[in-house]
């Protein structure tokens, strides 16, 4: 018989909320053959204000024997900026080596979005999870002074860059538009700019049916607003990618839809799925947060392992809410429920 | 009597017509008393084809000779991505120290935003102009093959960022609202990140009567489209204005009504303007470019040389011309004949 076992974090603020929906929908989707064993973690804002501790080597080693992660939230105003960004959110994509950032934008129906005219998006960006300017690389001479020089290095391998377009063409590939973009900025970093647009070309040679396109970053954020209907499957620089799926997830209703995937694909170590919006902490604790971004997480954690039908069902119990929704209010749990019935009827 | 000696920069594509435009305009709204004397150079595509140049040392010796400078826009697919991008545009930012770069957005009546409401636009992006990724630093090994390791270096100096962010909360101060913005991504570019906001947070001690904030530049974007009228003044890094000002043009009406100074404050060097468009061959020669954004190019080169009143009229003129605009087409010289009309009168 088959098991999945899960990490999960809940994390700050509204993660704890959210999660446990999600976890309800999971329950409620799976085959009754399928056994799902989970873990509670306990990372984030209490963890470090009790230990110091952001995520250590033997957590590391403890999430290790999970098969996949799933994660709320990680963030409170009282722990400074950058603290659990790069002591734990950072920290485990590299470790893990998730070097696929999967973030797919779809506007579903009954979903607002700040565009005028309801545009048709459905696109899916494959950020760089490992490289670009997140590699920490850089420093601070004088700090403080008037001759201070702070640098950072943008780190661009031919591996790393391969193995993300590789796998961003054969998710084209796989779509029924087969298109894929590459965005840079390569007329400005040309260093980075040619090896990414070399390998791009490259590997393109190798997916004949996949029609390929180039646009710089800055652009590309035009085309999010005038155009988004042009993307089909995107991929893009650690940096750049950070920032376009923001923007696509505000033109496609917003962070509270959009889910994401921290995925190694070569399963060597478990992948990380969490909703993209934060903790929320001016929320929490409430009932007020929409769970619908990590349910659609769930989703892609399930694709991830394998379970596709029951991803789809994920999907379509989730588009269903979201197209009958209306002006109701619901709570957080109330819509848990909801989700959990529509994806086990 | 006074004069203003002005460099030309026609470029290539759309460039010469309405580079016409802003000098129709630029003449009818000088007093009498003002002696306009123009010099044009023919950078761009067509000089780089005859002598494979893009701006040479004695170039550059003569358009340090004119107060400022007026350009259309460089750019054909003629010439290899990167080549007049960083063979011109970027090496003349840098050489003529062009550490301000100014990009107004303002969504006027009568013009369309793919924003959904038509929302109160009306903010300043002060772009670094200089410094961080785009300095050319970095470099390449073993290039074409599987172990090929590309780097960019963001540079950023406690000298190169305390001026422009001065200029910044300078501009922010003597708008009503008087609010500035940081935008960067301190929480992931430690270094440069800490350098920004630490130079910031200093010199906002100055200037108690301005409201600061800090956005990082991925969420920046969400703003952009959710909530544009939250901002007044941004100061933010070279490459994260590079992008938030396409997007800023784009939700404020598009790149046909966006205007741009690259500015040395000091005068030491000429400040060049020039409207956010690049060159569009596929339309070019038909008449068919909007001059507007040309024309208000012209509108801050005039308040940069001081003449204010002038500057305001200019831009009294294009928002009264795109009010009443309407559906009507007309030629670009028909629009340049509009607005002259209007700043004389
Ligand atoms: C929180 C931060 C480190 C993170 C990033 O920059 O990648 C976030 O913005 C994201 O997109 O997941
Ligand atoms: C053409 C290019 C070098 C330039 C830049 O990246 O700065 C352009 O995008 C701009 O914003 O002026």
């Amino acid at each position: 018989s088959r098991s999945i076992n899960l990490a999960v974090i809940p994390g700050d603020g509204i993660g704890q909320e959210v999660v446990a929906q999600g976890l309800k929908v999971l329950n409620a989707v799976l085959p009754q053959d399928v056994k799902l064993e989970t873990k509670e973690y306990d990372f984030g804002a209490r963890r470090y204000h009790a230990s110091g501790e952001t995520l250590t080597d033997a957590d590391l080693a403890d999430l290790k024997k999970h098969e996949a992660i799933l994660l709320g939230a990680i963030g409170d105003p009282s722990v400074p900026s950058g603290v659990l960004e790069r002591g734990f959110l950072l920290k485990l994509r590299f470790a893990f080596d998730h070097h696929v950032n999967l973030r797919p934008s779809r506007l579903l129906p009954g979903v607002a979005t700040p565009l005028a005219g309801q545009p048709e998006i459905d696109f899916v960006v494959v950020r760089e999870g490992t490289e670009g300017p997140y590699t920490g690389n850089g420093g601070t001479i004088r700090k403080g002074t008037p001759h201070e020089v702070a640098t950072e290095v943008s780190v661009n391998t031919a591996f790393g860059v391969e193995r993300v377009v590789r796998d961003a063409f054969a998710r084209a590939q796989a779509r029924p538009r087969k298109k894929l973009t590459l965005v840079h900025k390569n007329n400005v970093l040309a260093f980075a700019g040619h090896l990414w647009t070399n390998v791009f070309n490259q590997v393109a040679t190798e997916f004949p049916d996949v029609t390929t396109d180039y646009i710089h970053v800055d652009a590309a954020t035009i085309y999010l607003v005038t155009d988004p209907a042009r993307f089909d499957v995107i991929v893009t620089d650690n940096l750049f990618g950070d920032i376009i799926t923001d923007l696509a997830a505000a033109v496609s209703g917003g962070i509270g839809v959009a889910a994401s995937g921290n995925i190694n694909p070569s399963r060597e170590f478990p992948s990380m799925f969490e909703p993209v919006h934060g903790s929320a902490p001016d929320i929490a604790g409430q009932g007020k947060a929409d769970p619908t971004a990590t349910v659609l997480s769930v989703a892609l954690l399930l694709r991830h392992l394998g379970y596709d039908d029951e991803a789809t069902r994920v999907e379509a119990a989730v588009s269903a809410d979201l197209g009958e929704r209306g002006d109701t209010t619901r709570t957080t749990d109330e819509i848990g429920d909801a989700l959990a019935v529509r994806v086990a009827g």
